[in-house]
């Protein structure tokens, strides 16, 4: 990441303006300005950020042949937090910690999905490796819808490391493996607890999955029997949801 | 869709080479040869589909800038199914029909995702109307690892009308839908059943909405409210096959 991000699309600059983001300035191409791109333009005026005007063929080149709806925003780069800050946010809503734990996840498609699916089952923060891992950058925060801007995500060094700290806090470490010993759905999920997703093709790393308490698998009676990452991911996530929700 | 469509990845083209499809040519990056190309090249050589090694440029070029792993394969074109097939294909394994309606969904890699876990939870055949919605291609093909190979998908080109006639036959036609009145946990998802999913960003047009049987609607905390088309897919499809198989 450099010291600028970019934001790409409308639904991911209207939340990025909506959540307050430290933006530097705006592009909007001529030809688009509807209905749509006209909201953006009045919170932008509010928040008094510089809006530019300039050709499609601008933001064509801005954003590298991404999709971006006639608008682009720069802004200052992300912010990572701490996994003490995680979990001190979760302890701030009185809730058992629900994070997510991304192992060498390399797809920026997929962990915007992540992103996405976690702000809306209400993930106290989503860990990845800091090397051999995709990092927050403008295709994650367009892919997330904005949800970049509301999930902290913290960076750590050495996830074996991470993992057994955060047992430490009687959290749950749940892998989630074609290897599980259990079907998902018959896995007590509640309390508080960290889920494993590991890399799209390798899954986790030896070392990740004996950090895990437990390994659930999600059934599959297809051809292919795999799933997209992100998909895996928010199956696994709505259940350990949708058990909290009963409990609750 | 031309008569010729192309398979990307290693992955795909395995799945082509596998599910026995009719393959034209297979082209291989001279420097990509390892292991697992090297398998690849053995099922080709069996089913004696003439094989091209070509520069790695030109793989490139073909693709398009997707990511091809050093291989990539001209097939005939996709055939499409009709409704009535995937009817007979569910009753020939003496299972309620379990049908996805896509209504006017447009982006390649969600009707792939969506695809891939079709496969995963047994679903007999997609629907996907012929006008204003993404049809099967290589994106598509490449998205859904291969399950494109076997998942039935039937065009049709009045999604209303063929919603009326799949009720006639006793299946309950559930949509996907905010407005839901049941959260999709506590709804009756068993028997027969056609799933339906709206547009990324629309949702159901009206008039699908009308043919619903059932609203089901999944739950959200977040700042966002909104799900990937993909992962929204894959959670109620999952909660359908939960419900299957504890009632089987």
């Amino acid at each position: 990441m450099t010291n600028e991000d970019l934001v790409i699309g409308r639904n991911a600059v209207t939340e990025t303006l909506k959540a307050g983001r430290s933006v530097n300035k705006i592009f909007v191409a001529s030809g688009s300005v509807d209905g749509s791109i006209k909201k953006i333009l009045a919170l932008a005026n509010e928040a008094k950020i510089v809006v530019e005007f300039v050709d499609k063929s601008k933001l064509d080149k801005i954003s590298d042949g991404a999709r971006h709806q006639g608008i682009i925003a720069q802004v200052a780069a992300i912010n990572y937090f701490s996994v003490e800050e995680i979990l001190e946010f979760a302890a701030s809503k009185n809730e058992p910690p629900f994070i997510i734990l991304l192992d060498e996840l390399e797809d920026p498609h997929n962990f915007g999905a992540i992103l996405r699916t976690a702000d809306a089952v209400g993930v106290h923060g989503v860990i990845i490796p800091k090397r051999r891992a995709v990092q927050l950058n403008s295709t994650v925060a367009k892919t997330s819808a904005g949800a970049v801007e509301y999930v902290k995500v913290a960076q750590v060094t050495n996830i074996a490391q991470t993992l057994k700290i955060l047992r430490e806090s009687d959290l749950k470490i749940v892998g989630g493996d074609m290897s599980g010993e259990k079907n998902f759905t018959e896995a007590d999920l509640t309390g508080g607890i960290v889920l494993v997703i590991g890399n799209e093709g390798k899954g986790m790393r030896r070392l990740t999955r004996e950090n895990c308490d437990l390994l659930v698998k999600i059934p599959m009676v297809g051809k292919i029997n795999s799933l997209n990452a992100s998909v895996a991911g928010a199956v696994l996530m709505y259940e350990i949801f949708n058990q909290r929700m009963k409990r609750g």
